[in-house]
């Protein structure tokens, strides 16, 4: 009869009995019950809120009474007080278990609470970062006991949390003795863990309860634009986005010019590895200054890119990237002090961590969209499709995963466009055309309005209509293909053969005329035939890598096409598929992922395990080296055209007919579009 | 019949049976024998050089025929011609067992070969420094199955070293590409492995066999002298030994005022730690330059020193040393790169040790001398004093071991006196004063003739005659007080009374004038009254210290004595017993060591074992803390006086007889002898 309490938490489902008079966190510990505590249960941090529930629980064979927990003590009453307890809610620390009873768990005191991201497709991150912060209770020190205060801190974490194994740089050690004696011996320290290690280092103390929070930076390295997720680390909680130009560009716009930089001046790798750090040290204060928060708490970074930014960012010259056999300087995961790369603004004792590099041409960019896209785990036969300057481009399922790179240049990222610009405010990144009147229609980043909509014009005012980022030109050249402006070989058509006059002469060929506002001021956009030839190089690359590793697989179609990629808004699947960028697909069967290396790079930020998972996975990659593969300059060549409708592409015919126009004798302008590029 | 050859290698005594044809490399590490290799057996580096022993060992049963080894091969004919091979010495990579024989590895191509220190007392050194250098043969990069070229780095240690666990720093990771094209995929790699650690880190890369050494730096900080020897790491060999003075004198000379200057002024602590690593990266410039190497050879650093240079060092604002707990922030033994202590000139991977501290006021040295003494091994009870500007006392025997350490003040290495100088050619190291004439002689570094012999003023024209280092003034004042210039009290009597001119009147004291240069324009150097008092508040606070120990030990004498310190020549233990500056002990067992904390650091430095030893050593060691026992008080001013020939030194006594001189009413001075000093 005098059984102990038999206890019950939701939604884990965990039960046990404990003794009678156990706080709930004990309970918890015990039971192997995920419930957060920073300050140990000290009735400081609040982080072990939970929701008791009273009366009959017939499926558990419960009665719980009022009484079956201890009553508000001061300690909660002071915390309610103070700060404030949601209604029905106690400190986990405090209430002590009486009674049978069943006690929810809120998610947001979970340890490792589940994020969900954005896309619809994706998985949840589920939370367990490699920094973390615990408050400890020092012992003070004793004279005739002598020992350093720093010893004694790693005893109480040893007493008080089980952890052993704590090192700490020596400005962390400098900030030791004042932090203790302000926070009366309670300080918070930020303890890192690196994935597979079983030690830990002491980032950072804090006097007393730290309520600042910690954060980490996931980062897209890409040739042209630098995209970078700023992340709680609590809760996985993006608190802002925020990208630039890499400023590499001004030493050449694709990898192969930067290469080529590299080896023609003396000490140009080290010049473009300070540009480079210079601006990652910039966007980190932007991106803090965004989300509020003081850039020092910036406990993390994690980075993806690919194997030529890897190496210069690392500053490690990429010459030999550049000639077969293309080997990398190295090719495993790393985790180095973030002030190793010059990372000034944020934390001084930051780590960064490096996904794993897959081969000289595919880099830790593609280990960050596998890590998002897990084609590993797929049951279907699945091409990933990672759009920048070089894409990445990955095929399989359960049964084995192909990865390939392919030199695509800019132009996806708006470079080499004629009025192409990065993602920001005020570009145009969705583009219609009215198949009969051939007037556009677009939206631009910052505005939900369409440029035909009532108030478009007031609400740009801001940010005024700049230029074409990376998906608007996609969409744009898609639509005048079909809309009649454009023929197969890629030609745009004069005023009189395509009945509009915003097709304009431009020396001996044409451009289409998207918006003029030059008479109010503003920019006069148009798509030149410089632009179009330059998105069919780039789709003719991108088409040609996965029908590479199509051919390697032994497969003519896919079953899914995923695409992805840093820039803009989310790659429209239809008009992707229009100009030709990716292989046969059911149309309901592609979808778009948006930034799928930076998604890589954050769930390796928000989850430890998933750092070592990405650097298994990358070992059974099997590794495409599209540069020697004559099939690729054969399936590069094939795919400069953008298709008739009665081309092979049953599925697309039904969506949208593309008219059989002709504006020329040959797909040759200017530029000779059969060249083969120079990889970048 | 046909039994395999039987090989017995010396000194070691190893012997065994290996397959016939057996290579003697591969025959030493089956049988567990110590011999070297860099180049892993390809007849590259010469470190596995045999001296084969041919004829009868009847105490062995064996008989060696010269056709007991394979004849000399094209590879051991190319490099005796190249760089010429010792008649008798075969390579052992290539020779190979062909019958039975003794084959004797010389000192030099044994790893673990032992050093023996300069001190007759010392115990030998062996060699196993932390930092190692290796030659892998590597395999080059296969487009079809890309890897980083460290990766394969690591998969040759792994092969041909059996070493796992590597890391490496970018800078290496940036030099490593270069170094493999150009060393045609073979490199020497300077692995280190910290104490008590299973990992490497790689610190540095060179194509093919890496023939310019290994070299560490181990130094001794102390509050006025920076001492410092540059080691080879492959022999433990002292290429050369540097101090200069601690530029941190200018912010406090004893180490109270310079906690002091840090609580006084903000930033002041960062002050100190600029100007002590600034000279540091000087002394490392300089010493490998003495060494006649590239201090970027200079791959490990070795620190010992007090509790407020330890903090200074490291960047910690030592505060909290300068009162009550006396808490140190950190306590334990490091292990840091040495950028981060600003040392620029050395390899910029470089690494450093510093040894553990004891407590509050008992720092690294003390633990430096704990390792060179090993008080701890006694099997009779020994005092080890360590004699600089804050003494390190140790006190024990396999029982236990005690320590505290003593505000001796600078005099002792030559601050505070007026003609004082720290311990560098032309300084006076040795002097003698004849009883009867009371006239002086004295040795200066830097030259082996006394004063008075013939030549010494051409040989020390170079140099000059500089001042009085810490030995010379120790020297200096008991044998003025031995000559009967001194009275007990140590008042410098004057002219009349002692009967020489040389004692001239200063103002209300006198002062003895030692020597005059200044009709050629030398300097004049003389020991004045305030010497005097320096010299015996310094001496007081040392045999108090001693005393304590023993009052806590609960002994009245010891079994023997150590003396040491980092200044100068070694201090003479008779003129340390006549000055009173350690307790009672018979003469003969009264030794002098030298820089016992400098070659603790040393020990640390050549030997990856006795690092884990002396953190071990430190946990058992018991603490005295002298700033908190009134019994130290006592005895410090009950050591005032310099003693009498009949005060209780019966053993003295035979060896010299102190005359009973008086000069004056009372001992004390202007400076007020008892007045407690402050910490320093």
């Amino acid at each position: 009869m005098t059984q102990d309490p038999l206890v019950i938490f939701t939604p884990s489902g965990k039960r046990g009995r404990v003794a009678r008079g156990t706080p709930v966190l004990t309970a918890a510990r015990q039971l192997g019950v995920d419930l957060d505590s920073v300050c140990g249960g000290r009735g400081i941090c609040s982080k072990c809120q939970v929701a008791p529930s009273f009366g009959d629980f017939p499926k558990h064979g419960v009665h719980a009474a009022e009484d079956a927990l201890s009553p508000r003590n001061a300690v909660e009453d002071r915390y309610d007080r103070v700060r404030g307890l949601k209604p029905g809610r106690r400190l986990g620390c405090q209430a002590q278990i009486l009674g049978d009873m069943v006690i929810d768990v809120p998610p947001e005191s979970q340890v490792h609470r589940q994020v969900v991201r954005k896309a619809a497709s994706a998985r949840p991150i589920t939370m367990d970062p490699a920094t973390r912060l615990v408050l400890v209770e020092v012992a003070e020190p004793d004279m005739h006991e002598p020992s350093g205060d720093f010893e004694r801190v790693k005893a109480a974490l040893k007493d008080q949390w089980g952890i052993e194994g704590v090192t700490a740089g020596l400005p962390v050690l400098a900030k030791l003795q004042p932090a203790l004696r302000k926070g009366n011996w309670q300080v918070s320290l930020a303890l890192h863990q690196p994935a597979n290690a079983e030690e830990f280092e002491m980032l950072d103390v804090w006097p007393g309860l730290h309520e600042g929070g910690l954060y980490g930076l996931a980062v897209d390295l890409g040739s042209t634009t630098i995209a970078a997720h700023l992340c709680d680390l609590a809760d996985g909680r993006v608190l802002a986005s925020s990208g630039l130009m890499n400023p590499q560009i001004r030493f050449g716009e694709d990898l192969m010019s930067r290469v080529s930089y590299a080896m023609m001046n003396p000490g140009g790798d080290a010049e473009m590895t300070r540009a480079v750090r210079e601006a990652l040290d910039r966007l980190a204060t932007e991106i803090a200054a965004e989300g509020g928060i003081d850039p020092k708490l910036i406990v993390e970074t994690v980075f993806v890119m690919n194997p030529v930014m890897h190496h210069l960012l690392l500053g490690i010259d990429p010459v030999e990237l550049g000639q077969a056999p293309f080997a990398l300087a190295t090719s495993g995961a790393m985790t180095l002090a973030a002030r190793d790369l010059d990372l000034a603004a944020i934390n001084p004792q930051a780590r960064t961590y490096i996904l794993p590099c897959i081969a000289g041409h595919v880099g830790a960019d593609a280990a960050g969209v596998a890590l998002a896209e897990e084609p590993d785990r797929s049951d279907d036969l699945v091409l990933v499709v990672d759009v920048g300057t070089n894409a990445e481009i990955l095929l399989g399922d359960r049964n084995g995963v192909l990865a390939c790179s392919s030199p695509t240049g800019p132009a996806f990222e708006g470079a080499q466009i004629s009025s192409g610009q990065r993602a920001a405010p005020g570009a145009i990144e969705r583009l219609e055309i009215d198949p009969a009147t051939k007037e556009p229609r677009f939206r631009v980043i910052g505005c939900d309005l369409w440029s035909d909509d009532p108030g478009f014009a007031e609400a740009t005012k801001g940010t005024g209509i700049t230029g074409i980022c990376g998906s608007g030109i996609i969409e744009a050249v898609a639509e005048m293909r079909m809309a009649g402006l454009l023929d197969p070989s890629g030609l745009i058509g004069s005023a009189e053969r395509t009945g509009t006059a915003r097709c304009e002469p431009t020396g001996r060929t044409h451009a289409y005329l998207v918006h003029d506002a030059t008479e109010t001021g503003g920019t006069r956009i148009t798509v030149t035939q410089g632009d179009i030839r330059a998105i069919q190089l780039a789709k003719s690359a991108l088409y040609a890598g996965a029908r590479l590793l199509m051919d390697q697989r032994g497969v003519d179609r896919v079953d899914r096409i995923v695409l992805a990629g840093a820039f803009g808004a989310h790659i429209s699947p239809r008009h992707a598929m229009v100009l030709g960028m990716i292989p046969d697909a059911p149309l309901d069967k592609v979808t778009s992922a948006g930034n799928a290396a930076g998604h890589g790079a954050r769930i390796a930020l928000c989850n430890r395990a998933a750092r070592t998972r990405i650097e298994e996975t990358v070992r059974h990659i099997h590794k495409v080296e599209t540069a020697i593969e004559p099939r690729f300059q054969e399936h590069f060549v094939a795919a400069n055209a953008i298709p008739h409708a009665s081309d092979p592409f049953p599925e697309l015919s039904s969506v949208v007919t593309l008219p059989d126009v002709h504006f020329g004798a040959s797909s040759g302008g200017e530029d000779g579009g059969r060249r083969r590029r120079r990889r970048g």
